[in-house]
């Protein structure tokens, strides 16, 4: 029985019906199993600070209750790091969290927090931190049998979202042809790599796509933090004219006062998040980097419940909070709030290896799926191949 | 010959020189081993954040050149993330380093902090960078004949230095026999754990330890980031009158606006460091948070390289840096640098493995090894009950 189902009544009741149905449930962490892959990608992609990505990371968290209910969470990574994210979940966190209750989602957050806060304030405890957490909302969702976009907020089951390229190495011509297909996949929105050595050619590129795209398409471009403040300055006055919606990691994620400089010279909006790692992170980065958009990634920020802290900061800062990468999890998380901008539909396709991939609807807008849990059901049998360690 | 033997010329003529005596040597990196160890501690050490310390964890990072020439770097950590430290040195940066010149320590150090930018920006990346960077100073250091104390800087072979307890479980009694244990090896400085769950216990604690000590010996505290800003400042203003140098990490790291805030309302020196990982984090602490001392850890801060950098930057603004941990190593560090403010010399008895434990002379001073290299060098035969890994 639902709790939809259940009772038509007031928010009041609902949350204090969902908070009996979490407390009367048997859900004591009864198994933590970690899993490491390493997925090739169908053809190698770059970016200007992260050169070429042949693969990505995946790290799955399965926790299972001893009723036998199992959530399913994940982080990734560009290729780097995994099998370290593999030995905080399998070494440090799964025997600690073996006995704790799966339905006191911030009790388990907090204890895993400072449990490892020595070699964290982000970092790589985030990584893993994040899997759990996302295993857990799982688990929520699952037991209320509910979408995550209906738990984790409610307001849509929809979300703008845009196709972000990895396609710094690609030719002009191969570029356009690419921006082409997003379009024909029915995107309303696309970003782009810049950083090249000659910052000239970045803005051709960007006068190259505006042109093929027209006006009504969103257009964001890229930098991966390889400019500086003075050159992220010259590009943006640039491509003034292009209308540009934001412009993402001009510099290293840790100059804040460099972000507002940068902010104070141009007139196009900056965004950044996919690096910072803490809430803290974004606090400072809102109050002193003048963003116009904030990023947080699932995947790195402390899962669900992390996101959720961001994308409130952000609105209580009247700003939209959008999206980096693992768009078949943040799909529901973007849907299901108030001050969301745009979903990033990331380059690294970790949705064709689950059941549910991303879906947009016919007015290019990200569909979240309608299942219980978290959306993101992964697909052993294409996975199996790329499975490199297991702790079961 | 050593340079210094060589010449008795200008610092540019030594600078030359040095160079081209590095340059020559045939230094590439031919082997990268790792080996972890949790070593166990004599009796569990308690503070206020980590709880019960009962091991703690090394990670040692020896990096062979062509010529044979062999340097060590290491890691520790309170007792988790050592194995996720192992694995980013064995799985992702050895294989990296095989066939780079290891002459080039600042080329490595970019390297490193790029290849693992993603998954960075501090955390346990900046532990594995900083037993990399360690092994590195080893080998410069052998080369020119030279301990890091002259290579680092070369003010002196001798630096302040305090007992640093982890003692907050310890009944008062044992609190103050054991202070006295450090003024009978000569110590003529040293720091309690504060954050007791009533904070006037901890008051009394500091009273006491004044008492015992009389008004010579200098005389500090540590929260470990356990205070919120207002319980901070009330238990600031209650020790105002026992002339304690400094309160470190009275709330969390994260909070240099609150630390500002404790500055501002009270009258003790604050410090901190131990908890920063990257330089980017040290320049908004020292910008914001109003600190009297900063106390960088090579194991978490990038090694020799990035522990001197903060070192500098709290030149540059008329601080005094200080140090966390491996005594053993940070002695030559402290004792090299005109602005150094008194070296830690921690619980964690890393030195009692190493072949030349921490010597104080009869002024309460620590000495530096004056031998070629850091001047660490592990006791394999007390470290081998105790490895849990090695990639040989
Ligand atoms: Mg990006
Ligand atoms: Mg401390």
């Amino acid at each position: 029985m639902s709790i939809v189902e259940s009772t038509g009544n007031s928010m009041k009741d609902l949350v204090v019906e969902q908070t009996q149905q979490i407390a009367s449930a048997t859900q004591c962490i009864a198994e933590v199993n970690v899993e490491y892959y390493r997925v090739p990608l169908k053809e190698v992609l770059a970016d200007a600070k992260h050169g070429m990505h042949t693969h990505f990371e995946l790290v799955l968290c399965r926790i299972v209750c001893d009723d036998g209910l199992e959530g399913v969470g994940y982080t990734y990574t560009g290729g780097s790091g995994g099998r370290a994210i593999y030995s905080l979940l399998a070494d440090e966190l799964a025997p600690m969290l073996k006995g704790m209750d799966a339905g006191k989602i911030q009790a388990v957050w907090e204890k895993v927090q400072w449990h490892l806060h020595y070699v964290g304030r982000g970092g790589l405890v985030s990584f893993a931190q994040s899997a759990v957490d996302i295993a857990l909302w799982d688990i929520r969702c699952k037991r209320l049998e509910q979408p995550l976009w209906k738990v984790a907020g409610g307001l849509s089951n929809k979300t703008r979202c845009y196709a972000g390229g990895i396609d710094l190495n690609f030719t002009q011509e191969k570029l356009l042809a690419n921006i082409q297909s997003y379009l024909d996949r029915g995107f309303k929105a696309v970003k782009i790599k810049v950083g090249k050595e000659d910052y000239r050619e970045d803005v051709a590129r960007v006068r190259a796509v505006r042109e093929l795209i027209g006006p009504d398409i969103t257009f964001m471009v890229d930098a991966n933090y390889s400019m500086t403040v003075e050159g992220a300055i010259r590009f943006s006055n640039a491509i003034a004219d292009q209308d540009v919606t934001w412009f993402e990691e001009p510099t290293i994620p840790d100059d804040y006062q460099g972000y507002a400089r940068i902010a104070d010279a141009t007139d196009i909006a900056l965004a950044m998040g996919e690096n910072l790692h803490t809430i803290h992170e974004f606090t400072y980065a809102i109050d002193q980097a003048k963003l116009g958009f904030v990023q947080p990634d699932a995947s790195n920020i402390g899962g669900v419940t992390g996101w959720l802290a961001v994308a409130n900061l952000a609105q209580a800062h009247n700003l939209p909070v959008c999206s980096h990468g693992m768009h078949e999890l943040h799909v529901s998380l973007m849907a299901s709030q108030p001050n969301a901008g745009q979903l990033e539909v990331h380059s690294f396709p970790i949705d064709e290896y689950t059941k549910h991939p991303l879906k947009l609807d016919a007015d290019g807008l990200a569909v979240a799926p309608d299942i219980p849990g978290t959306g993101v059901v992964f697909d052993d049998a294409r996975l199996k191949d790329y499975l490199i360690h297991s702790s079961n």
